[in-house]
């Protein structure tokens, strides 16, 4: 990092590309050049690699290569699933199920086919500690119901979803109206916080469409890609000259999509060893973070990421607290980097059931490949008095026993 | 490259990266790895990054950095001006008008509209030379036209539309119709094969939108932008956390942003005498193929990108071509990369009014800035007898009299 003293624990914002990752893509970056659409040598050297890492991201999905769809990252991903998914189906269903946690990658697209395209959507609430119900699930399903999004672990409190169990009771619910599997509702889920740390087979999964991407694992920005299981049927989005399965045209970026493969390749490597220390580094940062008067975890203790830490420390303003920590080299946020431009409270503390005033501050640390005990240490030493400023400035007092 | 005796000459599919591009973007493919939408010091390294970008793309186009949306490449920028301009205006406006030698990026998105969206087309057709007329694009303007979208430069043919005197045509409509300058029918142009060629200010053209990338300028793949004219309404395609004025979200491709911004630069200084240099190689290339029997050129002479050489050679299967040329070490092209996996021929080649079996036989060399002038005499070497050699195997026997 260009600043030797930076501390940066914002991992789920993004990471830096690991070297090994970087070394992967340079052919791609200089003489592998070539279109892969391109009938020549050239073109046939790019369509190998790009081949090669279409297995390799089927290979960490347990999918099939006809199953993987490249695109430009998460958002367009979680896009294509939703867009695609309802536009392609409409004529026969027109109701769509989420949750109150979503990123806006799947929000938004939501909410424009309720407002634009006739759709209804309901949405599934989180209980205290930021976890749905399958039951919940299943229980908003309707014979229109077309597609089922809940994201794998959140990106703001980390919380890890029910999947696998709510696949079940998606099958069960099929099965019990005579719907074929390959019918709708099908279950898509956001997995690009959770593809760094969990195995993410789609069969064990249950699920018909998944979302990861380069960028919070080590990979590069840009690229992403998103599972359709054979069977499902999708609008396509952007439209050309029928790249990706007809699915998402546009001259496929080589170099990422290898960088991408690189990286899930890396983390399936480093996957248990890192959770191990990830797990004990996260536990450290939240007992010492407790410690603070006033404070509390956000999301469930156990079925979290092992590199997230999400506490609200009452009578502060988040952004202060991110910008003074900043001063003293440490990178971290309060709630989501997509929407920090925003000063709302976060959608996603909100929907715990915390009130306005105490969703403001929300500290969320999210560790990574670098990371050290030492960084957490040193986090741990200076932010008391940081808190203790801020709550000096602040004009509220809340009082913890209404929201620990 | 990899092979050195290989001789690329089809830089209208795909460009290497230029080195100095490839400099450029290593910071933000290593250090440099904040998401811009963050709060603290790595997000803010990322944005200025960023910012500096918009900057240099909006300097190249005489545009202001809030009309840039960058986007992940020309396919996904045509997308989001024809979707994004049809889709926001609706209500009022339900046609579209476009030429019948446009990349698929814009035709597929425009028949999708008019067979699923209850939208209306008209499609400009072309001379013999590859040229619409601009009276011809304005006697297709009806009250309800929302868009015109004519390619600046074609990318099989290389022919260049005449956009200037289209815009000041269509401003004159507007006048006569006593419609605001702000309001429909918009100009939007793919310039993606321009971009490396022309002085490409977006007020000198009077364009609404306009499309480039960097995989067609010697910059990365898989990034691009949207130009869009203040006060032009789109309808967003990917919806998120509303990044890039909230008209295309996702996490910013930092480095290849950073690498299309150095591209473009590099395209400007380099370009005058680059066009005079390929040009010349160009003007080369086409008088030797045309001493083939049974040959000539498709598209204007001299309305013609300065690195576009498409010649018709009769009674052979081009792709055949294609493939005995690679063979011995030429990467060029029949038609386009994008469908080269499709054995129709060419819509370009067929709307220059050529019958279906004579548009079979296109060859396309598209040179840039590692071409030399032996690439040339070596082409033009070997071509004649791998043509004699197809065409003793060609059960056809076309009249040239018919088609040239």
């Amino acid at each position: 990092m260009s600043d030797k003293t930076e501390i940066y624990l914002d991992y789920a914002a993004a990471t830096p590309i690991d070297p090994r990752v970087l070394e992967a893509m340079k052919p791609y970056l200089a003489d592998v050049f070539g279109n892969p659409s391109s009938l020549h040598a050239a073109g046939r050297s790019a369509k190998i690699a790009l081949d090669d890492a279409r297995d390799a991201v089927a290979g960490f999905l347990g999918a099939k290569a006809s199953e993987i769809v490249f695109t430009s990252g998460g958002t367009e991903s979680d896009n294509l699933a939703i867009f695609g998914a309802a536009r392609q189906n409409k004529k026969n269903y027109g109701h769509l199920v989420t949750t109150t946690i979503e990123h806006h990658a799947v929000l938004n697209p939501i909410e424009h086919l309720v407002k634009n395209e006739g759709f209804v959507a309901d949405y599934v609430k989180v209980n205290r500690a930021g976890l749905v119900s399958p039951e919940d699930v299943v229980s908003k399903l309707t014979e229109k119901t077309v597609l089922v999004s809940v994201i794998f672990a959140n990106n703001e409190i980390g919380t890890i979803q029910p999947i696998v169990e709510i696949g079940k009771a998606i099958v069960r619910w099929k099965k019990d109206c005579g719907r074929k599997p390959a019918e709708p509702p099908y279950l898509h889920t956001d997995a690009c916080q959770a593809a760094g740390a969990f195995r993410l087979d789609v069969n064990e999964l249950g699920v018909d469409l998944l979302t990861i991407n380069g960028s919070k694992i080590c990979g590069p920005k840009g690229v992403g890609c998103l599972y359709v299981r054979t069977g499902v049927r999708l609008e396509p989005q952007i439209l050309g000259g029928g790249q990706e399965w007809r699915l998402r045209s546009g001259t496929e970026n080589v170099a990422g999509i290898v960088g991408f493969a690189k990286a899930l390749e890396l983390a399936a490597v480093l996957r248990e060893e890192e959770n191990a220390r990830l797990t004990a580094l996260r536990d450290k940062a939240i007992a010492g973070l407790l410690k603070i008067p006033k404070s509390f975890l956000n999301g469930d203790a156990d079925k979290r990421l092992p590199n997230n830490v999400n506490v609200t420390i009452l009578d502060i303003e988040g952004e202060a607290m991110v910008l003074y920590l900043d001063e003293q080299g440490f990178r971290v946020s309060t709630g989501s980097a997509c929407t920090s431009a925003n000063l709302e409270p976060s959608h996603v503390i909100r929907a715990l059931g915390l009130p306005y005033e105490a969703a403001h501050g929300s500290l969320r640390l999210t560790l990574g490949r670098w990371s050290k005990e030492e960084d957490i240490d040193k986090l741990l030493a200076v932010l008391p008095p940081i808190v203790e400023k801020l709550r000096k400035l602040s004009p509220v007092r809340l009082d913890e026993k209404h929201y620990a």
